[in-house]
């Protein structure tokens, strides 16, 4: 929904006078679009232009290193010619324009009788139209221009900024154009300053398929898929069309219509990149994010511009525009930083004593069970956590669990106290949320408490590693008894296995003892009502059901008390 | 709605493994966040955070001049003090760590666990909360932080950038917070991955009042109002709580919340900037765009950090980040263009001739008639024009002749050639679309063909006029007589009234024949089809109305016979 305007007719005027306004450091407006300040030396003017509904594209893209003016129709209207006129008029250096606009009906005209104008004038005008949608025609030079506007317009913008003149500007940018790929997807229509309705629906879960920048639909629709299943179809459709006698870098572009926000792109790119290197590809300089939009449409797109160097220099050269900035030398000085965590995890293994050895064995099998049990159990824990919160207890732990077998199935001879370090590290770094930091953060702690080099671990050794475990937990996730957390079940635990080892029992049974004091105890969290975190507003919600980490907690030490007690 | 994911519960986890592989080059992440790679000198490191969802917040704004970590949590869920306390450990370059962020209950808890980690391990850590939205309370430490953080972060940035020790940093953070005040709406809610239901609604035409960034509706509902209106909302909300001891200057954010986008900001921007400056407020380094957002909420938010010297130094500094890159030298050696249409505005009007100014106050006379003729039909030509276009034919051609009118009537003893020159500039500038330039264009051409000087001006003289302001329009529209455009009574018009002057007839009697052949003309297009332009689609629609443009042409030579013929 467009909601900010006056009179909507006015929508497309108002929004330049805020936007000249706001950057009259840097551009003027002069009628029919806007033209940037000049640098010292005269460069070639690369006009750029279309209905306004697009930004950055295009007067944001107005600024060295890219386009010297930029002509700005109504919303998803050409500009008409005067205007094309009127703005590549003023951003004349003497010497000579090029015109580049996405491949539209109303475009080429206007932009085409500008030129002939200009040309009648003297002016030594150029045009390079940009056809990158491979969904929208299967004739490259009959294909529309969308996200792919970008690439070309950068590539001739930062061929000016060289100081070329005008036929290699002009080579580049057609070059630029046949090297430029783009396919997408709407997931909504847009909507019009003062209109009620989107200019076109797409069923609820489906997706148009190609989609077009003006508010058109796509060619077909399809249901909405995951974005891994996006990433396929969007990489499989411009493979399919790459253009002849291409290499293998590509400058890439993630392309947010308006309402598919910044994260949701960052995710499409993390599915985008393996298939680019399977394909054999190397990305360069990716660019994610709302370059070309559609108003508030929802959708994205990729495009890819195969790079020779000549283009790759361009398509790497730093710009400055209010909707676009690129200044690699503000990045020279720095260096990544190193620290502690780093350097721990590179350190070699101390060689275990015997006894350790023995109790890493044990250690590594308690791991194995604790992930088989929390497998056998994810759903379940995913449901309980669902009633009140947001349901993601059983994957959560199922990931942290995974990723510390990962870590200690990969060491060679360590010692108990390491198993259980690299297991926490693990943990903590691949589960996330509160529960997989605690629970990574505790493995970790027990593993200091063990060692590994000790001539023989006494059943005292377990108390220490769960009282580590447990002080760990308390300590960073400040809970208590009764705020219906983890907690409730631990602190049980860890008291009655502690009382049952002093007492002289054996650690199999004082354990199996604990374990169903911690189950009983989680189950009678149930009558709580949650203290802590982000369950404020489903507290009531959650009276009646058990904590999802309390019960995770003591399905896992209920299963532990089968295996072998440590050797004494 | 959020589209993009795989599994709704991994996406934070997968949106920043994009994020991190984006910029590997200057950032590398760590348990529970992010990290900005070092420059050459260690500085305090100021770590920012909270909840995913908000993107540029909070990753987004690492990098040289702003933050040196973020913390990164679930969607809208604090991070925990584990995560914190380990992006913190990371990000610490020996001088110390800042943690700053929302005033928000999780986040003060978990921010506030870390820092008291830090320090027992020897870091000097300080906490600089943020408390910018004046809507969540009258009380100002207990207010949320929203788009405000950003301020409140830049000039922390900032500040550890000039390499300033621990205690002027957290000063000058304190001091930017105690300056910053937001005020904002909320047009729609945002929704969560996977979910199908925004996390709130707002009734239709209805925005909420104090916005939220977590997925909270407003503090009250209230209907839309035009961007003008909301702009003194905010303004004035913003106002009755300005800081004490405040001095004029502001740095300013115009904040979009994730689907009010770019030119709807700037539009609104149009509109704060004269409640600004009529409050006394010299706005500084403006910054208008996406910088704290809620997912793919609807709304917009104004921010003002009221500066002293020190705090516009930090606002106005470099930074350059993932999401805001600010290079002032990007900008140094720009100069604004200039060109030819500026210094032909510039310079005296020649002193016309006797017969000159007799004409010109015939054409002044004309003008305001057009003027007059125009507002009594704007209405009329907006109905015709709306049948199969945008409906904005009346408003734009009364806005040309008003700025017209404006521009001839500040002109002193001018000429007629000068006097429509004059109106043409104005007119082309003010009305903007494809009528407007015409227009204005035409009036340019007609005065160039009367020229100020003659001394005497013959019935021939309107022929000439009227024939170039004819060629100025066909050239540059490049439209025919059967399109169903202004051409098809322009055409008519001329040939008639060249004719009748050719035959003796007097200029009045002409021209009053020549505007019955154009109003029959323009009637007669209601049978045509629309052969350019954006009608496209609506092509068939039109057929049965006339062209607005050839009625509004038809409307003024009509109105124009009744005056007084040209001086023989």
């Amino acid at each position: 929904m467009t909601t900010l305007y006056n009179d909507p007719a006015e929508f497309a005027e108002d929004q330049l006078a805020g936007f000249a306004d706001l950057y009259a450091d840097r551009l003027r407006t002069v009628p029919g679009g806007v033209v940037g300040h000049r640098g010292p030396d005269p460069i070639v003017a690369v006009v750029v232009g279309g209905g306004s509904g697009h930004y950055p594209a295009f007067a944001g893209l107005v600024g060295p290193g890219f386009a010297s003016g930029a002509v700005v129709g109504n919303i998803f209207t050409s500009p008409s010619a005067a205007q094309v006129y009127s703005v590549a008029k003023a951003a004349d250096q003497g010497r000579g324009v090029i015109l580049t606009f996405g491949n539209y009906a109303g475009d080429v005209m206007n932009f085409g009788i500008a030129a002939d104008r200009l040309r009648r004038e003297g002016i030594d005008t150029r045009i390079v139209l940009v056809t990158d949608d491979v969904a929208s025609s299967t004739i490259e030079d009959q294909r529309r221009g969308i996200a792919g506007d970008f690439a070309v317009f950068k590539a001739l913008g930062a061929a000016a900024a060289t100081g070329a003149d005008i036929d290699d500007v002009e080579r580049i940018g057609r070059a630029a154009n046949a090297a430029t790929r783009t396919f997408g997807v709407a997931f909504s229509g847009c909507t019009m300053p003062g209109a009620h309705e989107p200019l076109f629906t797409i069923p609820d879960r489906h997706m148009g398929v190609g989609l077009g920048i003006h508010g058109e639909p796509g060619i077909h629709d399809a249901p909405v898929v995951p974005a891994r299943d996006l990433a396929r179809l969007l990489v499989d459709g411009i493979l399919a069309e790459r253009p002849d006698g291409d290499g293998d870098r590509v400058g890439v572009i993630v392309n947010g219509l308006g309402t598919s926000k910044y994260e949701e792109l960052f995710l499409l790119w993390n599915e985008v990149r393996p298939l680019l290197d399977a394909a054999g590809l190397t990305a360069v300089d990716v660019e994610v994010g709302e370059l070309v939009t559609s108003l508030d449409m929802g959708g994205c797109s990729l495009t890819l511009m195969w790079l020779d160097d000549e283009l790759e220099a361009m398509w790497r050269a730093d710009a400055y525009t209010p909707g676009y900035r690129k200044q690699a030398g503000a990045l020279a000085q720095l260096r990544p930083a190193t620290f502690g965590a780093a350097s721990a995890e590179d350190a070699a293994a101390p060689e275990p004593s015997a006894a350790g050895s023995a109790l890493a064995a044990l250690v590594a099998g308690g791991l194995h069970t604790l992930q088989r049990t929390l497998r056998e159990h994810e759903a379940e824990l995913g449901r309980i956590d669902a009633v009140a919160g947001d349901g993601d207890h059983g994957r959560g732990m199922v990931k942290g669990a995974d990723a510390a077998i990962t870590a200690i199935d990969a060491l060679v001879d360590a010692g108990p106290g390491w198993t259980l370090r690299a297991a926490g590290r693990a943990w903590a770094a691949a589960a996330g949320g509160t529960s997989g930091v605690l629970w990574g953060a505790g493995l970790e702690a027990a593993g200091d408490a063990l060692t590994d080099t000790r001539d023989e671990y006494a059943p005292d050794a377990i108390v220490e590693a769960v009282a580590a475990f447990a002080d760990a937990i308390l300590d960073l996730g400040r809970a208590e008894p009764g705020d219906k957390t983890l907690v409730d079940a631990l602190v049980p635990f860890r008291d009655v296995l502690t009382a049952q080892i002093a007492t002289g029992r054996s650690a199999r049974a004082a354990w199996q003892e604990a374990a169903r004091a911690a189950t009983a105890a989680a189950a009678e969290t149930a009558a709580l009502r949650p203290r802590k975190g982000r369950a404020r507003p489903l507290a009531e919600k959650s009276v009646g059901t058990p904590d999802a980490g309390a019960t995770s907690f003591a399905l896992i030490v209920e299963a532990l008390g089968d295996l072998a007690a440590p050797p004494r």
